[in-house]
């Protein structure tokens, strides 16, 4: 087992990564002073709860433990305020009170929602994130949760750091493999924006990651995880540095949003987002011979790096200026200054958007 | 004018009170360091919104802000997820984003409602807090934001701070006698945890408030606001002491939600509340002889002291339990100690409750 602290200036919060962890879920509650007075609600998504419900509520119920249970539609539509009252009314009905917690069981859906849960459930209790797709190794650090509004992504939710992430890598077994590539986008996204020598090292595992290989699978988690460690214990609310993690996302939520959720996966938007980002930082000049690496990693990983003409370019624009990093109308990108290193850009103008979605259009990024 | 400044660890802020306030609004933005690129969205009930929104909006406009406006039903109704995702809507199709803030203009169903927005859209905006109610003097101040669940009032939520809180107190001239009244009951409440010689004061002067001469209305204000503010700064997220804001509340919320939104006011729910909780405190040894000078203030206001039979004793336990002050399924007090000073008390057996209700129910409390 590897363990990360990730170290915020009024908390700290550990991350466990390795195999057979949710048999020690009741060590780990006690290792942050959780007792059994504390009912707890389990919420997982109808895939995840009939696989691994079970191995997190038994152990727990075994030392002592009240776990409700919630199961919610798997999908991105569940992100959804018509869900969250939903939840509330389970866990009101379960008798949830202020000395309760959330366990959020799954991928970054579930960590999402049932993180707003915990963070608007009367006014704030505590969670717990047990991510069960390696996308969520992502998701699960950080604290950032919410839902999607019909005309955005994540347009409603807070800033609620989790007392604790255990990632039990055994879970990824059942993972189908269009979610494995996804998650694969945002390990390479951590490698590029932060780590070049974790994104050579990529380059090297990609078959082995893909295969979900034990070892390389938690080395990727675990410097995934430590990027984005680093990132949030500098800037927990993203007023500045924070914003890197974006990476890819600026486009890769505005074709989310356009093609409607549901059509990618998340890495699959991000993966478009990241080559469109390196053309455009090799276009405005913030970098030089970035494109080439980031389409071949990509492609290892077999991720798209193309756009379909079908999304019409206004609507992608529109999309990109109601995203939450545009500040007064102008349009925001983070891009490469290199491999394994960003910077965030203002101001950056619509003709060179275009060109860049001209040129992910054409066979070029193929 | 009036200042209180409200001392937080991490933030202070202002609450300006008194005659003619909004026009001076641009310098109090200015105050705060908030420049014309921030835009804004006021959101306003749709009683207050065709009284006072132009107020608000004509002195921004001049000095070069952009107001968006929203108006939302009046009334208990819209502190809901359903009203909520409708004002995201509005606010994404003004554009507002992460650098706009909302200013709430209203009582406090539009002060949790547009609170909770700010809390919530984007991960949190600022919002500016200017009441127009009597009893709004105490839900813009301290940060409690949000929304109602049909299982449960103020069931989501957050702890989101304003930025400033500026009461106009010529607003007040508009305000139904009823919601005056109401008014008058937190007013009451901040005296009877806190401050004895407040409570004499309004014994004094329930005639000069309840018919809002200037003056003692916004001494009455000032005071409640001082108390409100002190307790606050010692407890922003309620951990401890904070939870005696409370007093009158438990038997209050059990009522509101008994009887449906809307057949009481919150200050009448809370008025047979602080009566019950005198009562209680009486019975229970934690004060004596509070509750005769506790109904003759309450009734010097018009406020109810008993409780028609038509509620449900089953159903009235049944909502305290739920209550979020409840920890581990017993009952909290928050009872007193003597007049202007309070308790908090746990593990209260439901068999002096029932003696309560019964009592508030007989001639004895009218
Ligand atoms: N909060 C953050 O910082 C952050 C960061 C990145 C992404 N996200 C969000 O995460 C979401 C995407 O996360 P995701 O890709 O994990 O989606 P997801 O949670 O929907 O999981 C993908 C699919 O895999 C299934 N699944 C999950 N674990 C499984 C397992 N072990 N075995 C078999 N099936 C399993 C799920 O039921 C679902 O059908 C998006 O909503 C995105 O906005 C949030
Ligand atoms: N956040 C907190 O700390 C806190 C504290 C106490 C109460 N509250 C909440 O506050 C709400 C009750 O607040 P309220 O009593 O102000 O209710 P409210 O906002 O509904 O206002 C009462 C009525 O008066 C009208 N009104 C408001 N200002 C007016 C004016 N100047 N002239 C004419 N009409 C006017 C409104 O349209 C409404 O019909 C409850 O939801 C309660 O939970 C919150
Ligand atoms: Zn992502
Ligand atoms: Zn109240």
């Amino acid at each position: 087992m590897k363990t990360i602290q990730v170290e915020l200036a009024e908390k700290r919060y550990p991350i466990h990564i390795g195999s057979g962890l949710f048999e020690k879920l009741p060590q780990f509650l006690e290792g942050i002073g959780w007792g059994r007075e504390r009912r707890l609600m389990l919420v997982a998504d109808s895939h995840v709860s009939p696989l691994y419900a079970e191995r997190v509520l038994k152990p727990l119920e075994q030392a002592g433990f009240t776990v409700g249970q919630i199961t919610h539609p798997a999908g991105e539509e569940s992100k959804s305020l018509h869900t969250l009252e939903r939840l509330v009314e389970d866990c009101i009905r379960f008798g949830l009170d202020r000395s309760g917690a959330v366990l959020a069981l799954g991928g970054g859906v579930t960590g999402d929602l049932a993180g707003f849960l915990a963070a608007s459930y009367m006014r704030g209790i505590p969670f717990i994130q047990l991510p069960t797709t390696l996308l969520a190794h992502d998701s699960s650090v950080g604290g950032k949760v919410g839902v999607n509004h019909p005309l955005g992504k994540n347009m409603i939710g807070a800033f609620h750091q989790p007392a604790m992430v255990v990632f039990d890598t055994d879970v990824l077994k059942t993972l189908p493999e269009r979610e494995i590539l996804s998650g694969c986008a945002e390990v390479v996204k951590h490698a590029l924006i932060w780590d070049a020598s974790f994104a050579d090292w990529l380059m090297e595992h990609h078959r082995q990651l893909m295969a979900l290989e034990p070892e390389v699978t938690a080395e990727a988690i675990e410097r995934g995880c430590r990027v984005k460690a680093a990132v949030v214990s500098q800037d927990e609310k993203e007023s500045g540095i924070r914003a890197i993690l974006n990476y890819g996302h600026t486009i890769g939520h505005a074709l989310e949003s356009v093609s409607g959720y549901g059509a990618f996966t998340h890495g699959e938007a991000v993966a478009v987002g990241m080559a469109g980002a390196a053309l455009l930082g090799e276009a405005l000049g913030t970098a030089t011979e970035v494109f080439p690496f980031t389409r071949e990693l990509l492609a290892a990983f077999r991720l798209p790096t193309h756009l379909s003409p079908v999304w019409a370019e206004e609507e992608l624009l529109a999309a990109m200026k109601r995203d939450k990093k545009a500040k007064k109308g102008a349009y925001t990108f983070v891009l490469p200054t290199g491999i394994g290193s960003v910077v965030l850009q203002h101001g950056v103008e619509e003709a060179a958007i275009r060109e860049v979605l001209a040129r992910l259009r054409g066979g070029e990024s193929r």
